[in-house]
C-alpha cells in the first residue's frame, strides 16, 4: 500500500522509518512538511516524492492512505480532506484542537458512511495494556470499581506549555480507560495539588485528575511531565474480587551496590516503540482493505472532549458534554 | 515492668501473648474485661490477677503501666484515668470516639506535664514504612508532592458498619502520612465512587478519599474493606526527583500453573505482626522510664479529627479544625 | 524480497505468517513440504507457488532467499544447496544433526567467501537478552565469572525423546551464553539428577548441565521440559561487581485470592514471538543485501558441537573439540 | 531465665543486646571473654558478672543456660561442658571445627539422654525460609527435584581465609537445604570456577558447589563472599509441578534516575536480624523448660561433615561419611 505522510518532524520520521523497515505491506511514496528542506531529505531517504502542499499528498493519485503527523491544530482539516478523498488516514493524536472540530470529523465520516479514520492512541497495541484488557474481559477481577493511573515523563520541551499535560498527556489515560472499561467518561475534575519547582510554573505540574465514567467508575490519574527519574506509565483496575495492573516491560535486572535495579525507559519511544509498530501494522492491514480499525474518530472526539472538561474544571467537577454516538462507532467496543 | 491490660478480646489477648512471650522487660500482672469468664481464662494463662473493674487495674499499686484494648468508646475515659494515676498507657486506636474527647486527653496530658500516652498506630514500627521514612528523610526523592495510598482488607465482620472504614481504617493512612510527611492534614474530601455489591450497602465500600496537608501535599487514599483477594496496604510518595513506595514483606514466590505468585497476607496480623511486637517493645522501653514514645495523644487526636472531617465531607472539601498543638508534642516530628 | 520456504509445519507456517504480515520487504513466493496437501493450503494462503521438491524452491529463479523449516536432519543438505545457489538462507536450529555435518556447511560457506547463512537462534533478538548484552558490554557488572540458566517448558510432545533436551533445548542456552560472553564453550558435563516421574523416563528430565568457556567461566543450566507450570527462561550473569538477570516480559499483574500473580507464558511463541519477528526482519534486511547477519553457520556448528559433548559426557567433564574458526566468522563477536 | 554468655565479640554482644532488649524471659547474668576489658564493659552494660574463665560461666550456679559465641575452635569443648553441667546451650555455628569433634558432642548429648544443644542456624527462623518450608510441606510444588542456592556477601575481613567460604558460609545452605528437604546430604563436589580478582586469591572466591541428598536431589550453591554489590541470599526449590523461591524482605522501592531500585541489605544483620531475635526467643522458651529446640547437635554435626567433604572434594564427587543418626534426633524432622 502506498502511504503519503504529512509532517516529517520527529514523530513523522519515526513513523516513516517504521512503515519502511518494520511493517509489512506498506511503502511511503509521498511526503510533505512546511520545512521543505527537511521534507526533501526524508523523501530521499524513503524513496518518496516531496510535495509542495499537504493537500497534494492527499490528492496524489498514487497515494492510497495518509498518515497525519503535522502539528495538532492542522489535524482536523487534513483528516476532513482525507475523508473527502475517500482515503484511509492515521491521524496522530489529538484528532483536533477542540471537541467541536473533532465532532465535525466524526460527522463527515458518518456522512461518508464507512470508517476511514484511525487515531494514534498507540497504547491499545501495547502488550501490557492488552494483558489488562484480556484480564478484564475474562472477568478475572469481577466488576471494575476504580482505576488508578500514573503517567510520568522525565521532562518536556519548552514548547510544552499551558494545559498540554491535560490535552496531550492525560488524553492517553482517557483513551486507555474508555477502551479498557468499555464506557464513556462523563465528568472530570482537576484537583489542586502542589507543583514541582523543577517544572515551569505555568504547567502546574504534576496534575491530579479525577475522571468519572457513565457507570460511575472513578479514575484517579496523576500526570507528571517533569518527574525526572524516568518514563513511568501505570494503571491498576480495582474490581470487586481482585485487581489487575499494567506490568512494564523491562530489559534486565541489574544488582549493583545499593540494590536490585529494574531499568525504566526514559521516554515513550523506549516504552511504547513496539506498540507504535503494531499500531502501524494494524492500520496498514485495515487501510489496505479501504477501512480503519482501532481507535476511531469518535474515540478521538471523546478524548478531546474529556480533556476540555478537565481544562475547564479548575477544581470543580465538570460534566463532559458528549454528542450522541453515531451507529457507525457502535461496533467492537462501547455499547 | 508490670502491665495491666484492660480488654481481653482478640486484640487484647494478642497483645498479652506478645508482652508475655515476645517482648523483653514486661509481665502482665492484672487484667479486666466485661466478659469476666474470658478475663479469668486469660488471666490464668498469663499468671495475672483478674480485676472487677477497669479502674481497679489502673489503681492496682503493682501495675506500673496500662494497655487499653477495650471497645473504642471506653478509651478516652480510661486513658484519662491513667494520666490521673500518673501511669504510662498504650491505647489502641482510636484514642477517642470524637475529636473533642481526644482533645480532653491531650489537655489532661499537657496539664500532667509529661508524655504518658502512646496510641497504637503500629505502622510506624513496620520495616517497610520505616524504609519509606528513611528514604524521605535522606532526601532521596526531593520534595514530596503527592501520596498514593491503598488500604484493602479481605472482608470485615458485620459489626464493622457505617463510617468505620473512615474512622477505623483510614486513620492508619492519616497517621502514617502525617508521620511520613511531618505535617498536619488540614482538609479531607470523600469522593463518590461505585460501591461493591459484595459489601454491605451502608459501608459504601470502597471509599476514595483526598487528604490535603498544611503545605498542600495531596494524598489520595483508597480504603476497600471487602477487597476479597487479600490484605494489601500500599503507599507511594511522589517527590520532585523520584518516588518511594512501601514494599510488602513476603514469604516466598511460588511458580505454579498460570504464573509466578507472590503470596499476600490475608489479614493485618500476618502483615503487621512484627510491627505490633516492635510497637510493644518500644512502649515497654519508654514506659519503664515513666514516659511514652511513638504516636502521641496529639497524633491520636489529629487522626480522629481528620476522620471526622472525612465523615462530614460527603463529597465536598472539608477543613479539619485542629486545635493549636501544645509544646509538649513539638518534639521529634511535626514543627 | 521473494522468499522460498521449505517446510510448512507449525514453525514454517508461523514464519510465513510473520514474513507476510509482520515484516517489511518480504514476500513468500514459493513453498515446499513433504505433506503436499499442507503445502498447497499454505501456498494458497500466502499467494505462493507450491513446488514438488525442496530443491525446486532453491532453484526457483524468482526466489531470492530461502527459509529452511523442515525437519532437522534435512537442514545441512538444504543449506549446502542454498550456498551452492548463492542464495541467503535462514535455517531453523539445528544447523545440522551432527557437528561434522555442520562443519561441512561452515566450510562450504567459507569457500563461497561471504556469509549467506543465518541460524534461527531467536533469543539474540529478544529485548530481555539484548538488555543483558547491553549491561555486560557497558561493564556494569565488572568481569563475568558465572552464569545461572534455567530453561523450562510446560511439556513436550511424544516425538521429543532421547537427548533432545540437550540437542534441541540446551542449544539455546549454549548460543545465548556464547553470544553474551563473546567466547566459546570448551567443555560440558551433564550432572546426574533425579528425574520427574511426570516425564517420560527416557528423557531423564530435568537435566542439569555445567558448561565451561574458553576463559573458564562456568555456566550451570537447568533444562526441564516437563516443568508443567509455565514456559520459564532465566539467565543471570554474575560478575565481579554485580549481576545482571534477564527480566521476563509480562502482560499484567493480577491480584487475586492467595496473592499477586505475574502471568507466565505457556510456550515459546508467547515468550519469544516478538523476537521471531525481529529475527526475520533482520534476516530480510541482510538477505536483501545478498548476505546474512546474526547467528552464523559457525554459531550453529559450535552449538551442535557443545550439545554433542553434553550428550557424550554422562556425568564426566567432556571437552568440546572445536575446529579452528575461519576468519569469515571473526567479525562482530568472539575474538 | 538467667543466661551466661561466653564470647563478647561482635556476635556475642549482638546476642546480649537482643536477649536483654528484644526477647521475653531472659536476663544475662554472667559473661566471659578472653579480652577481659571488653568483657567487663559488656558485663556492666548488661548488669552481669564478668567471670575469669569460660568454665566459671558454665559452673555459675545462678546461670541456667549458656550461649556460646566464642571462636569456633572452642565451641565443642564448651558445649561438652554445658552438657556435663546439664545446662541448655545455644552454640553459634559451627558446632565444632571437625566432624569428629562434633560427633563427640552428639554422643555426649545422647548419653545425657535429652536435648540440651541448639546450634545457631538462624535461617530456620527467617520468615522467607519459613514460607518456603510451608509451601513444600503443603505439597504446592509436587516432589522436589533440584535446588538452586546463592549466598553472596559484600566482602569479608582478612581473617576470613582458606576454605571458610565452605566451612562458615556454605554451612548455612547445607543446614537450610537439609531442613527444607527433610533429608541428609550425602555427597559434595566443589566445581572449579574462575575466581574474582577482587578477592584474596587463597579464598578462590566465588565457589560453586554441588550437593546431593540421600534421595538424589541435587543442590547447586554459589557462595561468593566478595560479591561487592550487597548481601544476597536466594534459594529456589524446583519440584515436579512448580517451584518455590525465597523472597527477600525489603524496606522500600525507590524510583530514581535509571530505574526502580529495590534496596538490598549490605550484611546479615540487616537481612537476618529478626531471625536472630526469633532464634533466641525459641531458644529461651525451650531452655527455660530445660531442653532445646530448633537445629540440633546432629544438625551441627551433619553440616560440618558436609563442609568437610566439600573441602576434600577438589573437583571430584566426595561422599559424606555420616555416622548413624541416634534416635534422640529422629523427632520433628528427617526420618
Ligand atoms: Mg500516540
Ligand atoms: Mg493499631
Ligand atoms: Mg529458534
Ligand atoms: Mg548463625
Amino acid at each position: 500500500m502506498n502511504v503519503g505522510v504529512i509532517g516529517t518532524g520527529a514523530i513523522g520520521t519515526d513513523h516513516i522509518r517504521r512503515l519502511t523497515g518494520r511493517v509489512a505491506g506498506a511503502r511511503v511514496t509521498a511526503v510533505f512538511d512546511v520545512d521543505t528542506a527537511r521534507a526533501a531529505t526524508v523523501a530521499a531517504m524513503a524513496g518518496a516524492a516531496s510535495h509542495r502542499e499537504a493537500d497534494d499528498v492527499i490528492d496524489d493519485p498514487a497515494v492510497e492512505a495518509v498518515l497525519v503527523a503535522s502539528p495538532g491544530d492542522t489535524h482536523a482539516d487534513l483528516v476532513l480532506a482525507c475523508i473527502a478523498a475517500g482515503k484511509p488516514v492515521l491521524c496522530e493524536k489529538p484528532l483536533a484542537s477542540t471537541s467541536d472540530a473533532a465532532l465535525k470529523v466524526v460527522e463527515a465520516e458518518v456522512t461518508y458512511g464507512r470508517r476511514l479514520v484511525q487515531v494514534g492512541f498507540m497504547r491499545r497495541y501495547d502488550g501490557g495494556y492488552l494483558g489488562v484488557k484480556t484480564a478484564l474481559a475474562a472477568g478475572r477481577i469481577g466488576e471494575p470499581l476504580l482505576v488508578h493511573c500514573v503517567h510520568r515523563n522525565v521532562s518536556v520541551p519548552p514548547s510544552f506549555t499551558g494545559d498540554m499535560s491535560l490535552t496531550d498527556s492525560l488524553v492517553h489515560e482517557v483513551d486507555a480507560c474508555r477502551w479498557l472499561l468499555d464506557q464513556e467518561i462523563v465528568a472530570a475534575t482537576v484537583v489542586d495539588v502542589p507543583h514541582s519547582p523543577l517544572a515551569l510554573p505555568q504547567l502546574r505540574d504534576p496534575r491530579l485528575v479525577l475522571l468519572e465514567t457513565e457507570r460511575g467508575i472513578v479514575i484517579d490519574a496523576e500526570v507528571f511531565v517533569n518527574a525526572r527519574y524516568g518514563y513511568d506509565v501505570r494503571c491498576e483496575v480495582v474490581g470487586t474480587t481482585g485487581t489487575v495492573a499494567l506490568d512494564a516491560p523491562s530489559t534486565g535486572v541489574v544488582a549493583l551496590e545499593g540494590g536490585r535495579v529494574q531499568a525504566l525507559p526514559m521516554d515513550w519511544e523506549a516504552r511504547f516503540g513496539q506498540a507504535y509498530v503494531d499500531e502501524l501494522q494494524a492500520w496498514v492491514d485495515a487501510a489496505s482493505q479501504g477501512t480503519a480499525d482501532g481507535p476511531s474518530a469518535w474515540d478521538g472526539y471523546a478524548a478531546t472532549a474529556v480533556a476540555e472538561a478537565a481544562v475547564a474544571s479548575r477544581g470543580a467537577r465538570t460534566k463532559v458534554d458528549l454528542a450522541e454516538r453515531p451507529g457507525l462507532y457502535s461496533g467492537e467496543s462501547l455499547p
